[in-house]
């Protein structure tokens, strides 16, 4: 978090939410001794823990970090969120203090997935179970601007998750949705996307319910931590140290690759506010990076941008 | 496919179905001169493209190999079938020229996948892209028996997909359908996995609809081999050969724990037959133990046992 001091323009600053009697310490040990002219700490007595039920977390903790942090925000006091904690806790304790952008039907959460060919915005992969045609539809125009005015893809292709290419293929809800995506000339629609194409630059933004998209989601992580460790296995039972620093050099590339930290958050999509959710083992790159995200999403006005397209 | 003349007994034969003029050929060109003591070559004259629409293609095609296969499985003329084809003809082909199995509301398609702590069978993965409860329940069932029989793991644990472990996480259908899976004394089941837990030996079974078990399969082919292919140019990107050679037999032997040929074929469960479908790309192993597969499925009586259980 102190890294993204190098981000902040004049007058921007931090705030850091928490027990002070734990970070003011960190704080004045950190090195960076005049952490005061850029940092404000905002005092939170309660935290909410990583596995806690997200609604009863912010009932019982109103002095917790996350509840206090998205009070803060509500009441104007901060420009955006940023947290590592518990999602759940957060896109709800968003949802109860703001309200939803205009128009807008559901919040989504967005996330940006690292490939080859460039990043991937994926929508929804958790806050709607299952959604309507005009869900997916929102959160298509919604990740769209997000893509153009954050990760800055010009004029994203946009696609739909389906089970094979042709109109005909998934379910009622996509087929429709496909229609809806089809007829709105604001988006760059490129049709129907299958998994696998995810990963050869077959278009910027994904849309899918949020059931779909969570299983997309920790299934990259789980298999890539899958494959990536088994590499490095096979790699250490040669007994070939020289070639094996190497070997294991490209394999860390790769991981670097799709290292989340890169691109930092998931946004919120469809809230009256900037909330950007990291990974829970995110590094200080990934919440540098989500920090440069929600200066980008206030900067560009993401929300105006979605609020005047689904205004229309 | 000669290679599977090894797991044949007695009084078994291969059945061939195709174009006379281009097999009889290729057969004597094989090697193998005495072909004729365990293949029987039946003729077909038209072919299914992959890409063709599988309804227009088994309507407008009766002549085809595919066709004319299932058409001799449903006569009783060959005791079951395997095919590298176009999926979606294979799969409507079969459910008109074959009954359901008494019970069974509707058909699933299962895969193998490989993962380091073993086999686990995926259902449904394309069949039918939405479910009712019942549907993922009898999913369950009949992919445990095949777990059992064919792949051979003893009290298979079954999870169904979702997208946290808390009871209360999932779409309505997921949620109703743990029930069941509960309540179901027939079946080991272990609760909700998540998708990064597939890799982790968190069951042996998984249960889902066609629409995300689509998008599992597809995701871990396109995601592997975009992983396996960039760990490859990293290592050639350092010009050290012996770094090379070791890396890229690394990332050969991940490639084959991870290789679909292992298991061959993925069962239509179901149907009153025997169905192996086998991926497009598969080689002479892929091949060789679909039908090592599909010999198991009769001699292990699954289609029996999936109706004794069905028929409670």
């Amino acid at each position: 978090m102190l890294d993204a001091r190098a981000l902040l323009d004049p007058g921007d600053r931090i705030a850091l939410i928490g027990d002070e009697a734990i970070l003011i310490p960190q704080l004045n040990d950190s090195g960076v001794s005049d952490w005061p002219e850029f940092i404000d700490v905002y005092p939170a007595s309660e935290r909410i823990a990583m596995n806690e039920s997200p609604i009863d977390a912010i009932r019982t903790k109103p002095d917790s970090s996350l509840v206090v942090m998205v009070g803060l925000h509500a009441a104007g006091k901060i420009d955006a969120c940023v947290s590592a904690g518990n999602t759940g806790a957060f896109a709800a304790a968003s949802s109860v203090a703001m309200r939803r952008l205009k128009g807008v039907q559901r919040v989504g959460i967005a996330i940006v997935v690292p490939t080859l060919h460039g990043p991937v915005v994926v929508c929804d992969v958790g806050a709607s179970v299952s959604c309507r045609p005009k869900h997916l539809h929102q959160y298509a125009i919604m990740a769209s601007v997000f893509a153009e005015r954050v990760t800055r893809v010009s004029h994203p292709r946009v696609g739909i998750l389906s089970v094979g290419e042709e109109d005909s293929k998934g379910t009622d809800v996509v087929k429709d949705a496909r229609k809806l995506l089809k007829a709105d000339s604001s988006l760059n629609f490129v049709g129907n996307i299958e998994s696998r194409d995810l990963f050869r630059g077959a278009c910027d933004v994904l849309v899918c319910d949020g059931f779909v998209g969570n299983v997309v989601l920790k299934l990259i992580e789980g298999l890539g931590e899958s494959i990536l460790t088994d590499v490095v296995q096979n790699i250490k039972a040669e007994n070939n140290p020289d070639a094996e620093a190497l070997a294991i050099k490209a394999v860390k590339t790769t991981q670097t690759k799709y290292d989340f930290n890169d691109y930092g958050g998931a946004p919120l999509l469809g809230i009256e506010g900037i909330c950007m959710i990291t990974h829970g083992a995110s590094n200080a790159r990934g919440i540098t990076n989500a920090i440069r995200q929600a200066k980008a999403f206030s900067q560009y006005q993401v929300n105006d941008r979605i609020k005047s397209l689904l205004g229309r």
